[in-house]
């Protein structure tokens, strides 16, 4: 029923508690939903309730802690055996009275770890204030440290069967960034492109069916391309307006995003320039990529390309991404900015995403790509340029 | 720009003072995206990253926190002027370092409200342990109270014009659940039929675009469906074999969410049975409620028609919903279950999930509703049964 075999989860697990063992961690406390597909193969939208797994640093098998009726996903999803698989009771959900922390505190206790130094991911999006109160008060003899992102960084290389899901994703990121080449256009409603975009990321290829990505697609137009994590409206979109798409194709929980900006008619020469930029800025930094060389000096080559052109741009160039949940895919390791210090290595994934966004206007170009043993190898197969539809028809 | 009048969002911060004068609550900090919308207007994907509203209880307006690359979308979603938005710089972005909580922090200070009594939403989604752990060492002179659902028991009762949206939400629900039974069969894939959902909720309906549900479709079938919040796979549907879809519509960020469960080919007696019970359970219930009850009533109905019936029934028959963002379209206020006595008013709105999950099977049949003056309203108009495909057409 698991997607990958049960050694690579064991693998995983392993160096888990290598790290565990490291930092002086007996227990870890999963709320990550990524962490959790990553070490058990569960898989369900169920994270909008508390949920965990817990990893012993001498036991096989992590414990999934989750709502009772949520008990079956963990069947059927993922590799552990029933004996490990926790449910509470439905009066502990969005209750003002119990929490489901108080649950996991009591499970700590019946293990007899109440003693221990246990790690929970302090900034991760599920682990609430709440959650971390209610643990240190049910469990006042722990020691408590920070897991924030312990797995995240174990993620950060991927398996080669992982990077099968990743190409994968990249072929349904295709297919979607034509379903928004094909649908948007002057007179046409926002709605309407970006149902054609989610229907062509979920229907997938022939082969393979489509996953729901992480974020849904992003769809500024016109002025509103200045906000790069705007949606679609039921407006339609507009003779001489800029469109941006970013979107990713998603197999497996596993993502290649991808972004492209349209130009509705004939851009202007500023807009033209600033997507000329950003494309010899893609271009000259992927030639650069190669395994050994840092995060920073990545950024470096783009800064320096950009420098020349007086276009400014403040924030990082990309990030690591793979395996995610809503509300992001990226992996909250590795960024392409100033400061970071990771030695790319192979099989690592970044998406390297160059937008520039002005007062009243912006521009995406985006690549997904994979280190190499020598050097980068783009995901996606896509015109990497302003995409140009001249051809107005109004509606 | 913004969706509601500004009167309509000055009433909703003048009851949040409210409810933040009766509890001496000075400042309010608003992670949850749901009330950052509610009570701004703010609608971005950008809960991926530390952002939030701060409220002074003698002050106008709210203060927008957030990304530096995301005050664009502050500026085109919001009401609040150009002064109340205060961008962080990039470097905070998933940095080991620097923290945004530390930026809000010396915002506080700057704004001589550090000494002062401060809340957040401590179990709300994005309100990490962290965030708080930061506050609490950047603050040290501030008191810290719990503001988690302050925000969210104000939303539970709409206004006529959230109602509309509702409604609208509610239309889109039905050509989304028509969608399903048309496209899902035996020989379909699972993401194809997924696909063609997600493109009906997002086109929305001739005169409304739609918005993207808080939660994908949910589409468990065959053993699965003992599995309520599973999502689709590559797999094909198969002859003989129950299929549960929960989905919503969205409209401007308001839901109004459906399930019902369809069987590919000729249902057996057991399914029939549990579908019968689930349906007559409802009808029962929809007639008893009125406003002046308690949820704990209502729920009380349902239990009696159900335990006649020798089904059982662990989790909660519903919840308040409306506003929201993903992970979740339910408000966290108001639960169909014994213990809560939230009496019901009009204008509060419900979906009512009778699910039943057994060990290898289960059967969902639901409907949204609005109390009324008198009762209550069912929102979408869908058959109200188990849906049945016998003539199957195998791939």
């Amino acid at each position: 029923m698991v997607f990958f075999s049960i050694s690579e989860y064991y693998e995983r697990i392993t160096k888990t508690k290598h790290r565990m063992a490291n930092e002086g961690i007996e227990v870890l406390l999963v709320t990550d939903p990524a962490n959790m597909n990553y070490l058990s193969g569960y898989d369900a939208w169920s994270f909008y309730v508390h949920q965990l797994l817990v990893i012993f640093i001498d036991e096989d098998q992590p414990y999934w802690i989750g709502r009772g009726q949520d008990a079956s996903a963990a069947f059927h999803t993922s590799w552990l055996e029933a004996d490990h698989v926790y449910p509470y009771t439905d009066d502990y959900i969005q209750s003002s009275e119990k929490h489901p922390m108080e649950f996991v505190s009591d499970f700590i206790k019946a293990k007899k770890y109440d003693k221990k130094t246990i790690a929970a991911e302090f900034d991760a999006y599920y682990f609430t204030a709440k959650n971390f109160m209610k643990l240190k008060e049910n469990l006042p003899n722990a020691v408590f440290k920070d897991g924030t992102n312990l797995v995240n960084w174990i993620r950060i290389i991927k398996s080669d069967q992982e990077i099968e899901c990743i190409k994968i994703a990249s072929k349904i990121a295709e297919g979607a960034m034509q379903a928004a080449f094909d649908s948007i256009d002057a007179g046409v409603r926002q709605s309407d492109a970006a149902a054609a975009i989610a229907h062509a990321q979920i229907r997938g290829t022939d082969d393979f069916g489509g996953d729901y990505p992480a974020i849904v697609p992003l769809l500024p137009t016109g002025d509103r391309t200045s906000a790069c994590h705007l949606t679609w409206t039921d407006e339609l979109f507009r003779q001489g307006d800029p469109v941006i798409i970013e979107l990713s194709g998603c197999y497996k929980r596993y993502h290649s995003p991808l972004a492209r900006t349209i130009f509705l008619g004939m851009p202007d020469e500023n807009i033209q320039y600033i997507a000329d930029v950003v494309v010899e800025g893609i271009n000259i930094t992927l030639d650069a990529i190669r395994p050994g060389i840092t995060c920073e000096e990545v950024e470096a080559v783009w800064r320096r390309v950009i420098e020349k052109s007086g276009i400014k741009k403040d924030s990082r160039l990309g990030y690591s991404m793979g395996l995610n949940y809503p509300p992001d895919w990226g992996e909250h390791t590795a960024s392409l900015r100033a400061g970071d210090h990771t030695i790319l290595r192979e099989n690592m994934t970044f998406h390297m995403i160059p937008g520039i966004w002005l007062d009243h206007m912006g521009v995406e170009i985006s690549e997904s790509f994979r280190i190499t043993d020598k050097g980068c190898e783009v995901l996606a197969d896509f015109p990497r340029e302003l995409l140009v539809k001249p051809n107005i028809r109004l509606a």
